[in-house]
């Protein structure tokens, strides 16, 4: 039996790793680390978890972390690029699911998320952890650097059509995401009565995810990509919708290269023919479903693209790639069917 | 025309405020204050009212109201008994839509509501502002204090019960709100993740409206009333249902003894035997709408009071009130068919 | 005072037309007719009206319309087509609001509508209601074809860029709807437990605004123009937003462009430069509220375009043009605060 | 392996449990009943079961039974009663989730259910699976007739107050639920844009689920108990709250009671002393969460339990009971962390 820690503890992100290791047949999660809620039960902050996990929170050190196999790190931007260089001893397992660790350029990174960049050894060293892409590298990474909720609806949406099918400059994505997506942290953005009843467009032009989406389109594609991104709340908890619309160079059964791009992948499920998948349809689940449509009065594909931004777009994909990192099942502790309705 | 100031200019009381009077025929906001936004233009911070309204957030300070005649005190508990004094010159008119008059006992206004409680001779000279049961009262004020938005649906439902046909120990309310009527500051309980999809218990047996329910059933009864009042937060943004359970002293035509209690009362509809009103059916107005059916199998009788608790549950009563002591119409500015659905 | 009929009369069309017009100075509805529910009292079945609105539902028959002077038509496509040629008596005003008659091609109507089309003669006849664009042929209309929900949001975002900026087939809509534009009819795509917390892209190629959308706009460009629309469900009530993207012919400064187009529009506020409106900020209202950006990186501007589907996109707008067909103020029962939060 | 069949297969109990069983050690949900939707892939109907659940729906009969050892029953009330007598062998296992077989006297069934009461041998056969308080007759049945949903939450937070604390014409319930408890059939109830923003009192004086826990009750208390049971539809998908208002004989350590009654109940977590439970603390799960407040003003005790309608209060239920049924551990397939947020 491995031992995870996850650091981050009282954010949505670790609380559902927990709860997708709770049945894990071979992790542990021993601590959960905060600094502000050191000492105190998990079960007194989150109820929903009494019973069932009974640790209390932890601090951090790396003293903390000497028994640990695995370290996830569910933080805030920046967080994991302050403490892998104090906590990495070189031997344990590392996943970051923040964006710290996504982005090749320094001064991308800098620009688009107003932090310092990570340190270059960490940043080459770490693997970009979409799983159906990467699976060799994952297979033998050490620390991964979990992709971002849009940027994984993006991609595995959008990487069949590179470098044959889609434009470098013709994609566009329009984005929806439920509230969960902006954590637990307060503002006028997650305040119920400002939010519900309402859709907001958000981040135009300055979305960080965009360059994350761009770099790997790039790399897929081998020319560089440029993408129109446009993200949008809405009135939901949990749920992201990708529609992208993509200028095509050329014709082809996309259905098929769809079908075909993903067979091997259990956790991608490509839709009937014309047949648009729904947010509710992967709730608290690990798959990405993915609909096409090609629309001959204009020329362009429709993808439409849906995860659970806590299973595949975070914590989901953190588990999968563990998985795959330990030689363990992909689908340990992550097959299970949608909660519906 | 008369001016009016409204203090508190950010929250949603003043908002609503703004909304009704828009278009009243006497009346002209012409100051809109808070201390924290002075200078700025209210349509930069409030998107849904450019055009409409133009005017810029005031600061405050007795100087400002020199020629306002009539002042709305829409801020949380304990600004109106600091600012009273300072800025009463005896001659305007104040409605304040907070606890801070309501409660004649200082002991209990202190308990409730853990504060200091207001100087004697404004909480004394202050009219409490229940409309349809203190007109003559409201008619001849200066100083009113305005219901909370749970009292009103309570005490509506209520009163004509007392003295005859509810036991005084024998009241339960069950109530609930949606999310708006805790304001726009940001807390967990306002968060969007936290409340969506969600029913929050809240308040066990310390909700501040408690001692007002009693005082004004005990003043209506001329004998001690105590209530049970629990409250619970849904996933909605405006609207208050109350649930009351009561015990009969003796049978009567509930239904007759209602509709003849309310006969003129423009803002109170008795919904047909047996058919309990729906919050959405008073949503963005002034109404109260009440619905009742005896259990003849346990002997109490259920009374169903809905209201908007921005509308009769606060500002739209503070209009009314305003309507009243100066001799207009009381629904002026308030007659309309709520917004649908 | 002139006499309004309802025709559809258990819709929401019907029952927001009633709230609009229960304050206008000029116009009483007088008839609300519905089929099934004849002899009702409105009342019983709405309970929201109640005290306000006392009318029983009438029947259908063109002795019901003789003293009436206005007829709004808030039924599903088809009915306009088969009553117009019935009712019409060559005096009264026709305010349609379904799709009926907006599209100039018989064929067109037919394919996306999968109906019989119009009457020539009376489609011929039929003003296309989009006030802000053609308010001198509704000034001096006498039928008016009331604009689709999307299309209104879309014409009004778009038409300032053509003939001379946006490239024909360079425009890209997606469309977020709340419930309430699929009516009161049942379905599983109004059933709560399926929507609430649920993004669903639905008419994939097959929305019947598409046809009415680049009709107007080649119309307005006078050179043929595709768009690419694609339409979103969205757990809300009420208000649409569509989020357009657009391949520019050559750069302008859009701001100004669209201020200065828009500078005589009372109901069509533009956005300080860069910031997006959100759905609720004309929540009950008659505006459509419009935020530019131009994305330097991918060379689109970015536009995205507010309404309330039951007010601009539908009741809102037809109580504006039957403001301008007789003469009255257009802003007459129009002009108020949007309802916040 | 067990081999189960569930009837009723296009509800949502049947899908939950799917959901539940897909991972349970000791059976395979191999036959999927729905009349109308025989020959279809079930995938094709659910699109969020894909990849997982690869049956297609089965017809009604006792052959297609004839290898399954367990069946649920997850229809409307009437159902069960019109089929068990065809297709019970006496030798498989029934779990039937409607109220078809909760009520012992005939007359009071057809009272409230509107139907003709079950069979007398299989009623009286059957065995009540509130599987806290019945394990021992669950153990030993082989048809089980499973809790509603209100009454599950009802009998758990108010049986350790019988016979010696709850006055027994003294209980007030006020029950709260999300729209999912209604089914998938549609109607204005789950009519997204009526329910939505909305609390409704409904079925007032008539709810099935009164006859159930009263003579529940009686029985646990050795004397007639009457309640008073009010149910609201709050607009969200799962979730049942229901808020208890108890007259008390005489005063307990509350807490320690409630402690004691329930050490060996794995699903029912009491909460901390004070502290009340909300419905997202149990979603998706089978847990009952139970808050305890006595409110010394009136000496009446508070009792809030919270259950997920479609687990605790249906499907998760039944297959606790298949488990103790089966000898399984209790918990198999059940023991997870709710989803949160």
């Amino acid at each position: 039996m491995k031992q995870a820690a996850i650091i981050g503890g009282t954010g949505y992100g670790a609380l559902e790793l927990i709860r997708l290791l709770q049945n894990h047949p071979y992790v542990n999660v021993t601590k959960l680390i905060s600094r502000s809620e050191e000492g105190v039960e998990v079960q007194d902050r989150y109820p929903h978890i009494r019973a069932v996990f009974k640790e209390t929170f932890s601090g951090l050190s790396k003293e903390e972390l000497t028994d640990i196999d695995i370290v996830f790190i569910a933080a805030p931007a920046g967080v994991a690029n302050s403490l892998l260089p104090q906590l990495d001893d070189g031997t344990k397992q590392f996943i970051d699911l923040s964006g710290d660790l996504r982005i090749d350029e320094p001064g991308v990174y800098e620009k688009w998320y107003g932090l310092d960049a990570p340190q270059e050894t960490i940043q080459k060293e770490a693997v970009y952890g979409l799983t159906e892409w990467k699976k060799d590298s994952v297979r033998s990474g050490r620390i991964i650097s979990n992709p971002g909720c849009f940027a994984t609806a993006a991609l595995l949406g959008l990487l069949p059509l590179l470098p044959d099918y889609a434009e470098e400059n013709g994609i566009i994505i329009d984005g929806k995401t439920g509230v969960s997506g902006a954590g637990r942290k307060q503002s006028l953005m997650t305040h119920f009565s400002e939010t519900n009843e309402n859709v907001t467009a958000y981040k135009t032009g300055a979305h960080q995810h965009t360059p994350e989406i761009e770099q790997y389109l790039t790399e897929a594609g081998n020319n560089p990509v440029t993408t129109m991104f446009q993200t949008h709340l809405i009135p939901m908890t949990r749920g992201i919708m990708n529609t992208m619309y993509v200028n095509v160079k050329k014709k082809t059964d996309f259905q098929a290269l769809y079908e075909t791009y993903y067979a091997d992948s259990s956790f991608v499920r490509i839709q009937p023919a014309g047949v648009m998948p729904v947010t509710k349809q992967v709730l608290g689940s690990n798959f990405c479903d993915i609909g096409l449509s090609f629309d001959e009065r204009t020329g362009r594909l429709l993808i439409v693209s849906v995860i659970d931004n806590l299973g595949k777009g975070a914590s989901g994909q953190a588990v999968q790639n563990m998985n795959v990192m330990n030689g363990w099942e992909e689908t340990e502790a992550l097959w299970s069917v949608p909660q519906y309705p």
